[in-house]
Formats: structure tokens, C-alpha cells, sequence
């Protein structure tokens, strides 16, 4: 099956299930809306590419953990889009869940849906324990306390933030999660992916800030200009528009780099190549093709 | 080990856990204030006693239980004090955490507590798979959708609820899963045990809703008032304060009825006899006793 399918069969069974009769309609429809259609599906793209590479010889073990992945990752963009935080109206070119269907129910399906990733990673812990135990271990401390998402957003809040725990934490740790994800779920060693979805993250940070002083908001599907907005770090304002691409080069050269040998070593750098001219605005993919 | 020592031990060695070096250093602080000093504990209490009623033949999975569902319990009041929800003020006779943290920082805290909770039940995974995977199945199913803590917070906002389906999915499902998780942590039945935990999650959801109408806010530690204030169900309003003391004399008398035999079984019924009558108001335990 191609990855593609595979993700989006995992997301719909997992998004139907939590749905199903007896669900409140409007949290329900929520979830569907908060999930579906995705964005680019970056994190259990590159999930699913390590457990390829790695033999891929549970796959519902690693279809499991990139749908949770991914599910995290809708839940943080729902809750990051409150009115308490960013405020956000527009969300992969559609109104925010909040602006859909209220602030309650927004809340509640960041909430629902970081409890259906776990519900689906417990699902699997039958078929291969210690796969599974190490899975859990390593999602939950991408997502929570204290390197996960949630402490990234909570760097926002401090006075004295340092820029790479904050990125680290926000952006980089779901990255790192999905390859040694991929890994685990296959017999592989996390340890030996760990690199390459740090660098993938830092590099998606970078251009994400990329995208917030020179993108396009219609092409973006987001606001644009929210880092200057609410006073948040953003590598531009930093290092100038020619370094934060100077910085993103190197990145995704470092990420192709930290691509372990093996089988499918030379495919997956291919990936990355392609996915990374993906990651920026048009007008500059020229700059670092 | 007493069994609250046991839980509050737990509970402090998850708390720090989360918020150890490197951790942002306000959601770490609000954390900690979600969960201690804590409430009654009621239902990591239930949990352990059904655990001991059952053997506890496996005390480090029944604690962790036990702990999952007191963190996942404290989530759920965080954020059902958000302003977008209830808006209170005093939770536990103090501020609310947003009170003291700000709205951002209660809702991050409310999303590292889910996390935590289930971080706390993987690390089960590998002393014993099969409990384990029906715990986080158990633990997941009662607080997530379609039956769970969101779903029950969720038919707040929906015109035509069913009065008993919200009860039972807002109050309910974590007491039954409660004495389930209790039960199958120490490699019992946990068929044999949804019975007690849904009869005394009834019974707390009445004695809450006789508080909101009758109890002193000081007493309570948190406002009254709030289902009149909300528009919310509640059961004195449909059946008077007599009708649902009444009912509430009932649920208790059914739940110390639905205690299976066993070993623990007389112990078990006189601590529900007695936890009971804190359900009360004061003026009114005259009346239930």
C-alpha cells in the first residue's frame, strides 16, 4: 500500500472509531475537521520511511505510531490556534476549530485527540510489548513534560527562553519522535535515527520562520507575520533572511547526511531532498535548489 | 505501604518526573499545583481497593493505575475551569490554576497531565503486556471519546443532550474505570467490577449536583451556583432536593450491593458506607445516614 494510503486508512479508522454512535456530534465532527484533509503529513511520512528502511516487519506497529504522531501533531496546531495563544482564524486554508466550532469544543478536541493516540499506540502493545512499551516512551516525551510540544509552547510564556530549547522542544521533538518512532516499530535502534529528525526539525523550524516574515498566507493555509506579532524568537530576525537560508541549507545537507546506511538509505535521502524544496515559500526555492 | 501514602508517593515521583531539570519552569510549577495538595482521591482509592479486594498480587501496576486516572481526573478540572468553560476562580479552595498561571500555561498543564497519564501506564508495558494493554484501553475508553471525559464536558455545549448518557460519560466513566483498572492491574475481572464504579459515579454526580444547589463554596472549595448559572442539568432541579437525596440514599445502597464477593468484600462495602457520607453537605448527612 502506498504510504500515503496507509496513513490516511490509519487516521480515518482511528477518527471513525473515536466518533462512532453515542459521540457527541459536534466534538465529533470536530476531530474529522481538525484531521482531515491533513497538511503535508510530513512527521508519519518520515515515520513510515524509517520503518521502510528499517524492514518494516510489524507494520501496523508503525502505521500505529505515525498515525499518533500525526494525531499529536493536529492536536497541538488545534490548541495552539486558541485565543489564548495565537489566535489564529485560518489553519491549513480553512477556519480554525475554534472559529468552526467554539472554544469548548476546541479544547476538548485537542484533548480527545491526544488520548485517541494513545488509545492507538495501547491497541498494539499485545502484538509486540516491548516494540510498544518503547513507542509510548518515546511519543509521550515528545509531546509532553518537560522537552516535548507542550514545553516548547510554554518556553512562549517565559521571559528568559533559550532559542534551541524552545525550538527543540516545539518543532524538533515530534520530528526526532517520528524517526525513532519508524525505527522502533520495525526491530530498529532508535538511537541510530534520533539525528536525523532533529535535524529535519530544526531545518522545518527554520523555514517555518522562513515562511512567517516572507510567505504567503493564501499559500500557507496560516497567518503570516505572527512571529513579530506576539514578540516570538524567529531565526530572520536574527540572522537576516540570506543566513536563516544559509542555516536551512546546511540543515537539510546535515539531515541527508544523518541518514544511516543500509537498504533503502539512498531512496530515503532522495525523500528529503524533494520533501525539503517543499518546505519553502516559492519565490525562494530557487535560493537553495 | 498505606494506601494513601501509596498514591500520593506516585503521584509526587510523576509530578517531578515531568517537571524535572530542563523543563519550563512555570508549566512545571502549575503542574504541580493542579495536583497537589489534591482533593479526596476518591477514585485512586477506589482503584487500589478493588486492587486489594482482587489480590494485588501486582502493587506497582494498580498504583500506576491509580495514578493515571487521579492525573487524567485533575486534567479535566484544569481545564473545566478555563474561562471558555466554567470560568471559576477557586478550585480546591484556591485559585484555579489559569487564576495563578495564566489561561495558556492551564491549558498546556491540563495537556501535559493527559500526557503523563498515559506515560505513567506505558512504562507498565514490559512487567506485564496483557494488563497493561487493557488498562490503557480502559483508562483511554473513560476519557476520551466517544464515551469518555470529553464526550460527557461535550454534551454541555449540545442542545439536546441525554441527561443520563452526560452524567454518565462526564462523572461516570472514570469511576467505572476506576474499579476496572483496579481489577485487571491485579488480574481480575473487570466485568465483574464496572458495576460499583458506575453506581458510585452516579452517586458522586447527584451528591455534586445536591452540593451545587445546597453547599457552602468555602466548604467545597470550589463555586455553587454553577448549573443554574450554566443552564446545566441537574437532578435537584428535576426532581427536588428531597427526590434526589432520595436517589442518592439508592445508588449507594446499589453500589455496596454490587460489590462482588470475595475476600475484601465486607472491608470494601464499610469504606463505601463511610466515603459516602463525605459526598454530603454537612446539613444534610443527618438525612442519608
Amino acid at each position: 500500500m502506498k504510504v500515503e494510503s496507509r496513513i490516511e486508512r490509519a487516521l480515518t479508522h482511528l477518527v471513525n472509531h473515536a466518533g462512532r454512535a453515542g459521540a457527541p456530534p459536534s466534538l465529533a465532527k470536530s476531530l474529522s475537521y481538525a484531521v482531515f484533509p491533513g497538511g503535508a503529513r510530513i512527521r508519519p511520512k518520515l515515520c513510515l520511511a524509517v520503518a521502510e528502511s528499517c524492514g518494516d516487519d510489524q507494520p501496523e506497529l508503525a502505521t500505529a505510531a505515525a498515525a499518533a504522531i500525526e494525531l499529536l501533531h493536529c492536536a497541538s496546531l488545534v490548541h495552539d490556534d486558541l485565543p489564548c495563544f495565537d489566535d489564529a482564524d485560518i489553519r491549513r486554508g480553512k477556519p480554525s476549530v475554534h472559529k468552526v466550532f467554539g472554544e469548548p469544543t476546541a479544547v476538548l478536541a485537542g484533548d480527545a485527540l491526544i488520548v485517541l493516540a494513545f488509545e492507538a499506540l495501547g491497541q498494539q502493545v499485545e502484538r509486540a510489548p516491548r516494540r510498544a512499551a518503547n513507542l509510548i516512551r518515546i511519543v509521550s516525551g515528545s509531546v509532553g513534560m518537560p522537552f516535548g510540544i507542550v514545553a516548547g509552547q510554554a518556553w512562549e510564556e517565559e521571559d528568559d527562553a533559550i532559542l534551541a530549547d524552545y525550538q527543540r522542544a516545539k518543532t524538533g521533538s515530534l520530528f526526532a519522535a517520528a524517526t525513532e518512532a519508524g525505527a522502533v516499530a520495525s526491530g530498529g535502534d532508535a538511537a541510530l535515527w534520533r539525528m536525523l529528525g532533529e535535524r529535519l526539525g530544526e531545518a522545518y523550524q527554520i523555514a517555518d520562520d522562513i515562511h512567517d516574515v516572507a510567505g504567503d498566507a493564501q499559500q500557507m493555509g496560516k497567518p503570516c507575520g505572527q512571529d513579530a506579532l506576539f514578540s516570538r524568537p524567529n531565526v530572520v530576525h536574527q540572522h537576516g533572511m540570506d543566513g536563516a537560508v544559509r542555516i536551512l541549507k546546511q540543515l537539510v545537507s546535515d539531515a541527508i547526511e544523518a541518514v544511516p546506511p543500509g537498504r533503502g538509505s539512498a531512496r530515503l535521502q532522495q525523500l528529503i531532498q524533494a520533501e525539503s524544496k517543499r518546505f519553502m515559500p516559492r519565490e525562494l526555492v530557487r535560493d537553495v535548489a
